[in-house]
């Protein structure tokens, strides 16, 4: 990696990029529905780091193509990631009432409103990856098959089925491939489905979505042992939610069932892993390098 | 109408194919997810009318396609209407015990396997539509326009609109407008979308689209006016719900805002323009003309 590449720069223009993006996407409107535009809009403009979408525009550029041919579709996905959170923090689900320094969606708008908070973004995600006016970069076959996956990767086979298995572990000593399962799905599918949903729309060959899926699988498990660690170790006050809130609801974590040390070996572990999947590419994968390599600093 | 023409019959055998259709679609498999499928599948095989996916078929066939192109289109819609009615069943929404005289999801699988069963049936609904394989004799363009108009139709433009403005007016003296706002979007944007979902699938020209958007306006009303007022003199046995639930919620209705017998004429009006709007075709569309007839007549 060129040792030029800012990160933080690059973090911070495509951000903006994304959020004037869902701005135009999911626009505040005066009409009897306001509530819940409201509701939608809180947790989507709370100050999320926008990484599904940045992975999904790298993913395009990473094989030669033009980001803005993805930019609907990476809106989509940071559409589905919100409503998981919304809904995880619901009481009948993880029961937080705090994410990212504010109030969670049920907390400012109650439980009713922001279930359909989250059935609204999910929703949404689906309109604005199957709206041809906006995607008329992506012919209609890579469109379907983006939906196709991405529908995949939110499904009982994906998130959702990670999010049940999670649900019903709490409390319980787990097995270590019962806990992979569930980051494989909980977390994984959807950040492996960005990356896929971009060399899709950008018409990448089978070996460029194959070294893709290897880099998500383990840019997913290390970004899910570093927010572990972070759980255990971590500021709360720059985290913007309590530290030790794993071990309270009784989730098995990766630092619980292998020690801290252990945790951090297998997180460097993943993010050499991913670094070997894309020797494939050339210098146009440097921000995926420096995503990767960048989960062993987050102190977020 | 024939007088032959034998409603009963047809519903029968519409609903054993598209029961058939679901089953392919969402089976039950042995993993670690099971728990989740199973909530899934119990909403959904849990003896709903299919009145959507039918009234999907029924609009391809009127315009002389071949029924069996939308098959997988038509069941998807019925997921979208099941995890609807999964997540207004929650406590949290309407808070109901009973459905079709079965308990209510979360009363079988608990309040965070609804939530999760209901999001999974909405993302399953968009992995259905967008599969090219299952749907191999629609075109990739006209798919996309079906994902985007039933998305449209379930968002906060439609369904989920629809569904804050229920709740928000709970408890209050509404208007007409409003109360024609409610069911226009809570229960007619899906039924018009599934006609016209049939209608892009089968290739119909934008007359015979405009004559089911009118078909499915009507419909819709009609349906929610017979809807309140099975609530107020139905038979719980029936209906497998209590009646009287609308008034116990301080729910706006056609007969708390008009009185029984003028809600009575409202519904018969509604079922006469629904007709209307089908002059267009010839006897093919017999079926959605026996089918908007019945609900002066339904007892569930």
């Amino acid at each position: 990696m060129p040792m030029n590449f800012d990160l933080v720069s690059y973090l911070k223009e495509r951000q903006v990029l994304i959020n004037d993006s869902l701005e135009k996407y999911l626009p505040l409107k005066e009409d009897l529905t306001r509530g819940l535009l409201k509701a939608m809009r809180y947790s989507l403009f709370a100050g999320g780091k926008r990484l599904r979408p940045i992975l999904c525009l790298a993913a395009v550029e990473t094989v030669g193509g033009d980001m803005e041919l993805s930019l609907p579709i990476a809106c989509a996905l940071e559409m589905i990631h919100t409503y998981s959170l919304i809904h995880d923090d619901l009481p009948a689900m993880d029961n937080d009432d705090l994410r990212r320094g504010k109030p969670t969606n049920h907390k400012v708008f109650g439980e009713a409103t922001a279930l359909l908070a989250g059935d609204g973004l999910l929703t949404e995600a689906f309109f604005v990856m199957s709206n041809q006016g906006i995607n008329s970069m992506v012919t209609p076959q890579r469109l379907l098959r983006i939906i196709q996956l991405v529908a995949d990767a939110a499904s009982c086979r994906g998130m959702a089925g990670g999010q049940i298995v999670d649900l019903e572990s709490e409390g319980k000593e787990i097995s270590f491939p019962v806990l992979e399962f569930i980051h494989a799905h909980k977390t994984g599918a959807l950040i492996t489905a960005s990356l896929e949903a971009g060399a899709v729309a950008a018409g990448a060959d089978s070996a460029a979505r194959d070294a893709f899926v290897a880099y998500g699988r383990h840019f997913g498990l290390a970004f899910q042992i570093t927010d572990d660690i972070l759980d255990v170790i971590g500021d709360s006050k720059v985290m913007g939610k309590p530290a030790g809130s794993d071990e309270e609801k009784g989730k098995s974590t990766f630092p619980a069932l292998f020690g801290l040390d252990r945790a951090k070996e297998m997180a460097s572990q993943h993010v050499k892993e991913a670094l070997v999947s894309l020797e494939c590419f050339d210098q146009k994968a440097d921000p995926l390098r420096a995503l990767v390599r960048y989960l062993l600093e987050r102190r977020k």
